[in-house]
């Protein structure tokens, strides 16, 4: 997603991105007084919380503001500290995935795949990108807590923050075991698909940061509620739009291959509901390209023809119509404090247009 | 290690354990919460936690102790939050090392792979396995700091504490990276090998878990130094004994096959010394034989004579003794509370004796 020069996330990047720059270049100083060859692994994390919409410290910036919270320099750290748990979670899943690219550019565990292969070190050049990439992962999850706990607010806000700050990681890793699961299983119920994006990307991405700027502010109690019927709406409306972009953007504007999601045979609702609808002969061509990983442009271009004609993107667009309302809705909470409230609507826009 | 029922270890290991038991079954909840199919899951990740020695939470508690903490419940959570850690490590080192056993029981990824292959689900089972696995030490990662913040001891205690905490997994992951390195590297110096046991074993299971209990008793800027003086040198002393127990150790106490570390091809002390203190030949003889998967017993009997005969076990054995002694030494320090003294005094003897 990109953003006006006045959008709410554009509010925080600059700060954002520069507690990131800061805390980073400490562990950087850390790790070279470890090992000068630890450089690659600070090179690889580095670029890849470079790249990222900060989306996660935006929900959590603003969910701090929506209850309260004032524009102090402390709650930058604690909402970038959200982007490390997120830098984990893509390395790993590309790990999981086997996916060579991210946003365009190599996965970590090619990266250090390519630095074996470069070095003409010996043994198997991809079992240790993938084993760097693990403990890359690693060293972002725990510089995630490390970065929220050392904020620098008061030790109280940060306990109160703990509760959805805690739920949040567990949901996010549930919900990428149920995600494979539903994957080798071969799901194809909308309900699944559904449950995983629930727990992968609509808790995750906004509904738990909200909480977490809610709860630093002392007022999650009160909060949890409205931030929740927000929250999980865009947070399933926002996956539903990557979902559709995965198969139908622009890879200019995607960084990855048009159709890769096809190719990867990624189960998403808009799977789920082509299987569904169409006919039983175009199921079942869907479902026999489906998860090819030499899909030519062509039948991406038949598949996306089937998906459209059955009436599945629709159906999902009719969808994210629906949670978009639903998010709108809930921001007419009055305990949302009022210089949030239209920062936040501008998120469900941001968050949720066709057009990138 | 086993320890006699009045050691130090002992001491702490029924609350250390119960304290475990209480934290997963709440977390067992959770999970059950999101989906019943996460009960695999937990499952792994319970029969990962009710092994292991609980070596870093004993080191913990006496920490705290010589630093003049009392015997309050508190302490024994924020000391157990070290096997959550010491579990994601276990279980991430056995993805990347591509281990098929822990303990003498599949390695967690076997685990997930053995119920892919059980519930005929599509794809690859060792791919499941893998990615189950990552998520799972993800997990124990995440609750391991859960676990340590919500230990109930005082904010600012536990704010002191996360400075030797954080130190502890960034060195851990940076040990483990540079021990993959020198695998790979095919390095052979006995320097090399220093410092990653330095990183990944000394300060990993010794000096810091010593060096949090002193910082959560007030007390870490006085006690860092005594406790780095016997914590880096028994943290050496107890990876050298357990590098040779890898070797020349009695399966039906290590829980491996005998020579399991030879086949594995890792890249220990002991093989750093027989390389070079072995005549050309006998150290040609042995690295071509290191990392063969397939040795068979009388090969490993021969490496083991070749490692006995050119000096290199006793190379070791003096070189725990010299480490032994340093840690004996630190311990006469009057800044170590009494109580503590004869405890550590005791630890040294546990993590380091040849029969166990």
């Amino acid at each position: 997603m990109t953003s006006t020069p006045s959008s709410p996330v554009d509010f925080v990047r600059a700060a954002v991105d520069s507690e990131i720059a800061e805390f980073t270049e400490r562990r950087r100083a850390q790790l070279l007084e470890i090992g000068p060859e630890l450089k690659p692994v600070m090179e690889a994390l580095e670029a890849m919380l470079a790249g990222g919409k900060r989306l996660r410290p935006a929900f959590c910036y603003w969910g701090w503001r929506g209850a309260g919270g004032g524009d102090i320099p402390e709650i930058y750290p604690a909402a970038a500290s959200l982007e490390f748990l997120q830098a984990c979670a893509l390395i790993h899943d590309d790990v999981i995935d086997n996916s060579d690219t991210r946003r365009g550019l190599p996965a970590t565990h090619k990266r250090l795949e390519e630095l074996h292969g470069r070095s003409g070190w010996s043994g198997s050049a991809a079992g240790f990108g993938q084993g760097s990439a693990i403990l890359i992962g690693d060293l972002c999850l725990a510089w995630s807590d490390e970065m929220y706990q050392g904020s620098g607010l008061p030790l109280e806000a940060l306990r109160a923050g703990r509760e959805p700050f805690d739920a949040m990681r567990t949901e996010v890793m549930a919900g990428q075991y149920l995600d494979m699961l539903e994957q080798v299983r071969g799901s194809e119920s909308v309900e699944a698909s559904l449950r995983v994006m629930h727990y992968k990307a609509a808790k995750y991405t906004i509904e738990r940061p909200l909480h977490i700027g809610a709860a630093l502010a002392g007022r999650y109690p009160e909060l949890a509620g409205v931030y929740s019927a927000y929250g999980t709406a865009l947070g399933v409306a926002f996956q539903l739009r990557d979902d559709l972009l995965g198969v139908f953007g622009d890879p200019e504007e995607t960084g990855k291959p048009a159709g890769d999601d096809l190719r990867e045979g990624k189960r998403t609702l808009l799977v789920a509901e082509t299987l569904e609808r169409a006919a039983a002969d175009d199921a079942a061509e869907f479902r026999r390209h489906l998860g090819d990983p030499d899909l030519t442009p062509e039948t991406v271009d038949r598949m996306r023809a089937l998906a459209t004609g059955c009436g599945a993107l629709e159906a999902c667009e009719r969808r994210i119509d629906g949670y978009v309302a639903q998010a709108t809705r809930a921001l007419e909470s009055p305990l949302i404090a009022d210089e949030a409230r239209s920062a936040l609507a501008d998120l469900i826009v941001a968050a949720t247009a066709r057009k990138h």
